[in-house]
């Protein structure tokens, strides 16, 4: 068999943390807090079924839906996301700039592909979606980590580390971040702006959260700060339409999305069309409004359920993340307990979570007593029992 | 703005070629005998209608379909492609040897990312599908074409290339090839394969258009010859289901397919829901036979009146190639008449064509006088009309 390519070595590292996560959520019996799924229960399934069964009954709609497609996708799709999406949130947009991905994910992919060379560096949250440090590796980035706090990524640090690495790019989740639930302030979100512009550095804002807030205020993208074009925002319908339908979509300045276009082409030629007809149709019918109010009072009965279970459960000086949305919070253990090597009992004990260690990029030892815990996809009934198995496992190790 | 990657100036000959392929198709007032679409008329669009409209009702495959999935591709989906599109057509071959893919062409990109590093070597037929050959340049790749003849690609030209150029990969379009429309003769497929084993280099079998056959006999895959595992089959849904759902499948040794299922990840995470379940359910309720025996007869009367109109049209010293099936016939033009040149003057006749030079790499100065014709989304009627439009301004030209 021929060598493999120099960056599988160089993404073995976080192919395998990915395929571990992706493992424990097999069996049934496991109340898994893995995973970063919204609840299946509130998948708009109903209104899908309908949709699709009218439109699709269209010659021209059904037609269009099975044919091939534009690469930027779906025209409606596309003005949907500029005029309901963006522009109503601080970011005036026009369809053009816009561009329909295979799902979130996608952008990064192809961000890279236009702007990573091997040894490239970009700056992300310390810790941060492990998921995209697999996709900056597979592009052979170098990836570093910059401090946090409790508010999130701290600026003062972005700017230290720009100027002594030199990077193409600082990846930030500044929504209910995944991995720790947390918000970064508006004052943060403008510095951060600022300082792409500044350092000609990309800022890639990574908001798939965003809509699903429980409490607190709503707060301005980065990219409504920007003045340069230097933030590229990123964004998904996974979380706020179906994950399944694999739908995303980006926002640059009109030459970075004709160079993404190009990527998007020779990556898969254009997103799926039936799933962007479908999204857009929903849309259409003013159905999204309705949904997302259902689909945060759901999860936010979640959330409550989660942080009550967590106060009842866990052992004093465990400390953990109030997320104002989102599916994540950040657990920190007491008496240096090691997540990752408690996996196995926990399994044993059918709760699964994920260890934090795998979030923090170039093996620092940081995170060992952390577990990213995702309520997301767990009825508030299953919050209590998997969070006291979890508890009762953790204070026999105290 | 942060400069781009290498990459980007490697690719942008054939970026440009692909994204002027698609402007020549906008304006509806022309006859266009350009892109790879088949017919739209054939279009299992009431079935897909029917299917979704049923399937999505059930709740459980309603959040199925909504829900993340898995990397793989739907098991149902990856079950069909080894029992009904493999083994009967030897290859015999397992559910989980198959990877589901975003569009034949992702293959593409996925086995790049796994197996090419800047600066390999990859040997293609000449002339090939330039899409790929975008695909391979966007991974650096040094691509280098093999001499072909009236039966395609030819082997001792492939062997004595191997050892010229130590290359990792020969991609091959065997079946009713695009642009020619030729097909590669069972000898010259088992000695494909062999040289594969013997050099150890990957053979890449690129086939979605093989069961398109309107006359001829049916001929076995290269994979079917290959005793090694380097042979990697590539075939997509896109001419026999729907070229907007995206929908493909791979077909290699299980220790690639690990491979491309980690890039996989990395690159979009799973293939969208919808379209796979959909089209699962389709080829389960026996939809597919009957379709693919409607496609064959729209698509045979199309390749029937593109042969009986271009005897009617064309001058005297152009060439073609009947096909047995697929979507394509070349022309090749006598007198030395640049197609690229006459593109412009076709376009004020209104019919479009692709130029024969954008198919041979690094530009060799071949292939000017050809022209890619496509039959597959233009009726017998328009079929007449175009190619005599093109037949009358290139008698203008003797």
């Amino acid at each position: 068999m021929p060598e493999f390519a120099k960056r599988i070595d160089y993404m073995a590292g976080s192919a395998d943390i990915i395929r571990g996560l992706f493992n424990a959520m097999g069996d049934p019996e496991t109340i898994s807090f893995g995973g970063g799924a919204p609840a299946t229960e509130a998948l708009p399934v109903e209104a899908v079924q309908q949709i699709a069964s009218e439109v699709l009954s269209r010659a021209q709609r059904g037609q269009e839906a099975l044919q091939y497609g534009p690469v930027q996708g779906v025209r409606q799709l596309r003005e949907i996301v500029a005029e309901r999406l963006l522009t109503p949130k601080g970011v005036p947009a026009q369809a053009d700039d816009v561009l329909i991905v295979n799902g979130g994910l996608e952008t990064m992919n192809l961000l890279c592909q236009v702007f990573i060379d091997p040894g490239d560096v970009i700056l992300c949250e310390s810790p941060t979606f492990v998921h995209c440090v697999e996709i900056f590796e597979m592009f052979q980035a170098r990836c570093i980590g910059c401090e946090t706090d409790e508010q999130g990524i701290v600026p003062e640090d972005v700017e230290a580390k720009i100027l002594q690495y030199k990077p193409k790019m600082v990846y930030v989740i500044p929504t209910f971040q995944n991995p720790t639930g947390k918000t970064l302030p508006a004052d943060r979100r403008r510095r951060l702006a600022e300082l792409g512009s500044r350092y000609d550095v990309l800022i890639l804002e990574d908001d798939p959260y965003r809509d699903l807030r429980y409490s607190g205020e709503e707060l301005l993208p980065i990219k409504a700060y920007d003045k340069t074009g230097h933030t590229v925002l990123a964004n998904s319908f996974s979380k706020i339409f179906s994950p399944g339908s694999r739908l995303g979509y980006v926002f640059a300045e009109h030459r970075i999305i004709e160079k993404l276009m190009d990527v998007k082409t020779a990556t898969n030629s254009h997103t799926s069309m039936i799933p962007q007809i479908l999204c857009a149709e929903f849309f259409a019918r003013g159905l999204f409004d309705e949904h997302l109010r259902r689909l945060c009072a759901v999860h936010r009965e979640r959330r409550d359920a989660m942080m009550a279970a967590l106060e009842r459960y866990m052992p004093a000086g465990t400390k953990w993340v109030y997320p104002d949305g989102g599916l994540f919070t950040w657990v920190e253990l007491p008496g240096g307990i090691d997540t990752t090597q408690l996996l196995h009992e926990a399994a044993a004990c059918k709760v699964a979570y994920v260890a934090g260690a795998g979030f923090f990029v170039g093996n620092t030892g940081e995170g060992k007593n952390c577990m990213r815990i995702s309520f997301g996809n767990v009825t508030p009934e299953k919050i209590d029992v998997g969070i006291r198995r979890l508890g009762d496992l953790i204070r026999t190790k105290l």
